[in-house]
Order: C-alpha cells, then sequence, then structure tokens
C-alpha cells in the first residue's frame, strides 16, 4: 500500500492516536487506511453418502481438489456466500444446513465457514474457476490430491460425525502452523 | 475509493473479466480493489452468574452497554481477538471458552464471533473505550441500555441456554433488517 485511496497522496506507517498499530495513514488528508482479515465461505454439499469436489482449475493449487469456495462479498450472509460460490464454482444447487466448520487461519489472515448443503439435484458441471465436479464417497476421496488443510480437515470431521451421527459445529484454530 | 494505492493513479468501475461484480480497478496498473466484510470478535465474560459489560466511550452508541469487542486484526485468531479486545475495553483478562455466537450482518458488511469466556479475576477497569466496567446479572442488565442488536441476542441466548443446561454454538444471519 502506497498511496491513499481517498486523495491519492502518499502514505505513512505510524501508530495512530489511541492506537497501538502501525497503520498506514495518509499524509495529506490523515485517513488511516486499515487492513482486516478476509473471510472466505464455503459448502459441503451432500448427496446421499456422497460430496461434491470441485477440481481447481486456478492458481493457487491448481489441479487439486477443493470444496467450492470464495471469498464473501459486501452485502451477503455467510449462508448465501457459501451458496453462491457452490453455483459459481459446481453450477450446483443447494439446500442450505446449518454452519459446519469454522477456521481462524492467522499466518494468512483468513477465517473460513463451511456449511453443510445437499444437492438440489445432479445437474452439476465445472464453472470457470473448475477443471472438474464430481461426487466422492468416503472411500474414493482424493486425500493426497485435496487443495488445502481446512478441506481435509472439515471431510474428515463429517465423515467421522456422520458415522457417529453427530454433526456439530466446529471452531478450529490451532491445526495450522504460525510462520 | 478513489485512487490506486498501489500506483496513485485514478480508479474505475468495472467488471474485471471473469468476474460477475463492478470493483474499483486501476486506470493505469489495472491492480483489482476488493472491498469485502469485515470481522469482529468479542468475548461473553462471565463470573459467577454475572456478565461483564462495558459502558462505550465512543461513537457510535456513546453511553450505552456492550460487550467487549472489535475488529479482528491481520494475524491474530478469532479467539486471540476476542481475547485483546476484552483486555484493551475492559482491562480483563479471561479464560477463554468455546465460540458462541456467529452473527451474519449483511446490510453493514459485518460478520461478529463471540467466545464464551471466564474472568481470570476481579481486578478489570475501564480501557480508553469503556466509560465503565461492571458485572451484571441477568436481572439487572441493562436491556434497554444494550448498544447494538447483536449484543442483547447473544445475551439472551446466553441465560436461555444456561438455564436449559446446554451451551450451543449458534449462527445468526436473519435477525436484522436488509437495507
Amino acid at each position: 500500500m502506497n498511496f491513499c485511496s481517498q486523495c491519492g497522496k502518499s502514505l505513512k506507517q505510524e501508530v495512530p492516536e489511541g492506537d497501538n498499530r502501525l497503520r498506514y495513514v495518509c499524509s495529506q488528508c490523515s485517513t488511516i487506511h486499515y487492513e482486516n482479515p478476509k473471510v472466505i465461505v464455503g459448502c459441503l454439499p451432500v448427496h446421499e453418502d456422497q460430496i461434491l469436489l470441485c477440481k481447481r482449475a486456478i492458481k493457487p493449487r491448481l489441479g487439486l481438489w477443493t470444496l467450492p469456495a470464495g471469498f464473501l462479498e459486501n452485502g451477503e450472509t455467510l449462508a448465501e456466500g457459501a451458496a453462491r460460490e457452490t453455483l459459481e464454482e459446481a453450477n450446483a444447487r443447494v439446500s442450505m444446513g446449518g454452519l459446519y466448520t469454522l477456521f481462524s487461519l492467522p499466518h494468512i489472515s483468513q477465517v473460513y465457514a463451511f456449511f453443510l448443503a445437499e444437492l438440489a439435484d445432479l445437474d452439476f458441471y465445472p464453472g470457470e474457476e473448475s477443471l472438474e465436479t464430481k461426487l466422492f464417497s468416503k472411500e474414493k476421496i482424493p486425500w493426497e490430491e485435496l487443495a488445502f488443510p481446512v478441506i481435509s480437515e472439515t471431510l474428515k470431521y463429517y465423515f467421522s460425525d456422520r458415522e457417529e451421527n453427530s454433526l456439530q459445529i466446529r471452531y478450529l484454530d490451532h491445526l495450522f502452523d504460525r510462520k
């Protein structure tokens, strides 16, 4: 961040009065430009005993499998964002269930939220950001080719909870290395 | 948003290739400037049958009561942010419990997360953003002077769950008017 998005003048780094962190502050109009974590939302789309995964057509992790997910947009709820991403990445319509996993990833300043969802039909097909969309049973999940730890963790919890017949919301923040 | 924070040139609004929303895009260096929801984290600090509330010393809702909460910072987990805000606003040290309520507030593009927490001691006192910090039992909660709907909802759920002896994580996104 080099320039003020309000007035276009150069930014300096300083700790504003009453604050305790370095922020980007405009040298001209004094606007403080905060940087905050981003929220990623996705679905765990279920059909009978199978889960819908998408093979990524974009970087990072191109060619690896993921649950449909992406950045939450202004003006939408977490659940709406998760349903939208599922439609965009897999052209899949779902009946939304509850929140399932919530991850804090402080090393990349991201928060991930996955929702349970039932596929409304089987007419899914790859969106622009996917190479392939496919249903997998537990035994067929490509565990070694999953794109992100939050995906494998969410799937592991799901299959384990399903066996015990007790799906529960989980908040997880100590799974990953701090860098 | 008027100017590119990368190169300082003027921004235009357009739908980038492969996207479906208007974004701010730099007319010079083509950087896309996304705007995303912000995350607010807080605690429900408990001592025996009482809850610690803070009277706000800042706008908005100056003079009204709130649970200690504030914007999640880059590089911290949701739980770390909630503990930090509790220390900053009430100089209160807590033993963190689990996630309790998660709210989507699409009309203001915010996500709120409250954690259960036990006060580690009673040496709390107002931080810079608080006029007063005080423990309230259920009967004494100033229900008409609470700062935000997410505060009253979280407190109502807590007292109700406590009576039924079943504290459970709740995701809530349809409590509030869309504007």
